[in-house]
């Protein structure tokens, strides 16, 4: 009882919010297509498609919340968000022969989704008075989890894990928001910096496939 | 401290509460040995077994109660639950030779348990006053989010995104007691109505094997 | 907010305090450097094996606050753990070609974290006041829920439940340190002797290669 008596954390960006909150809601459905078509590449059915595009568009964020003892979880109190990722689901399955023209724009919304989930991330762990790197861990767990959710319940390795640039571009964006941030920077300039940066430095990651070193480890020692 | 300090919330259905908890005890055995044997196919020990009995009986469960922010979580406080369940998961290993004859038996109580999660979850969800979409997942939850938790355990693709009418007989059942309790229907008499038309309709699914339609994707977009 | 607000737990032990939080820092350290390995076992990258060594390392305390209800989380409040085990995670891709020949000193790290972990899970339940079978959970939940998470994410069927000795060990030491407690032995040296006695029965297990029987089951129903 306690705990869901708690408000709802408003977004804590002023006058940044309604673009932000219009990304947002394009990111998540971009995230719960691109869960859909996961889904589909396991031949689930109707039902199994909604619940991955579920949780690819909204998984990171409750984990995020759970993990921060954030009560009660965002999307709990905003149905819309819940009819819009459905709706984005069950929409992939009739549309899905043709979203394969569309690669170069999902990657588009894909990336502005991996920035503005990690910057609500960061502004989520600020708002709870959370120490520096549980912040930066909050936006990265807003931005990459939910890709983590959708691959283990397919049952696949994270491409997160393995992809070119993707989860640093998420770590570089919280660490140059709480910078410019400790520097006194403005917040919605900040927000406008961080987010054209991060942007930049996905779609440059795609453009010539930079990726971190790989770690490979084959000795068994059993 | 705090959250800890919640009480345990009761069941929310008066008269019907003792046949609904009565189902419940039996479902959760049934839920463990399904747990059981599917831990056997992947040939754990008995530590697995127990383990996996117990995520599937109660994993449910505890998924609706973190995702809610419900603490203490229900089983925390009913060590008689950890007890039988355990006790199902180990008894399974002895008796499994025997179980396949109980086919038919234990689909119809496996059956009888989506259908006591669903109603029970729907009532936690109510009792904690979340939005109506929010009170039909946490029914959801708390009926097959057992079962994934298993097969993620046990490394596979979820098998209720997939196999004939399940989680959608859970979603049915919960639309439908929301209606009649929206409608005015008495509570007891509503569960009893929710539970035979659920009851019915899981049966017919399996009996007629109806399935949803599945959504096959092979497109590579690499 | 308000779950946020609670003060972070003190380690109740007094006097041992010191010893168990060093064994505690080397192990995390090892569980890190062990999830770096399986990490690198799947071929992913540097951000990958250091997400898989914070998830071995501090995954199972996460686990365990978040089912008990406790916030904030443990590492949240102690970002020196965070750098830790990121630093493990890091250094293990560097010096992974010379750690098969400290396969032993491996095991034993392991084997003090094993238990370590299942005493300080025991000692937050009986915090939190919770009913003692939700206590020995608490312990086991924090001992090996860490390697659980590490195999779901690294898509294998978790080895605690396959392997020698482990998950039982865990169980052991927390219900003897409950026996122990409960007749009235004194807490320091009731941790002395249930870490000792827990630690031998690890290595001899290792030694002897001491097994839970394996449950098998093959039929198929369908």
């Amino acid at each position: 009882m306690n705990s869901i008596a708690a408000p709802v954390m408003p977004l804590p960006l002023s006058g940044a919010v309604d673009v932000l909150t219009i990304i947002y809601l394009v990111a998540i459905t971009a995230e719960a297509m691109s869960g859909a078509l996961a889904a589909g590449r396991r031949d689930m059915d109707i039902f199994g498609v909604v619940v991955i595009a579920f949780v690819t568009a909204l998984g990171g964020g409750t984990i995020r919340d759970m993990v921060l003892g954030r009560f009660p979880i965002g999307w709990t109190q905003h149905p819309e968000y819940i009819y819009l990722v459905i709706s984005a689901g069950l929409l992939t399955t009739v549309i899905a022969r043709f979203l394969h023209h569309l690669k170069r724009a999902f990657l588009f919304l894909d990336a502005m989704g991996l920035i503005a989930f990690s910057l609500i991330g960061c502004s989520v762990g600020l708002a709870l008075e959370y120490p520096t790197p549980v912040v930066i861990m909050s936006g990265m767990m807003t931005g990459i989890f939910g890709g983590v959710l959708r691959d283990v319940l397919c049952n696949q390795v994270p491409v997160v894990f393995r992809r070119e640039l993707y989860a640093s571009v998420s770590l570089a964006v919280c660490v140059m928001f709480l910078s410019l941030r400790a520097a006194g920077v403005d917040s919605d300039l900040n927000t406008v910096i961080s987010f054209a940066t991060g942007l930049s430095l996905r779609l440059l990651a795609i453009r010539y496939e930079w990726q971190l070193p790989i770690f490979s480890y084959r000795e068994r020692w059993d």
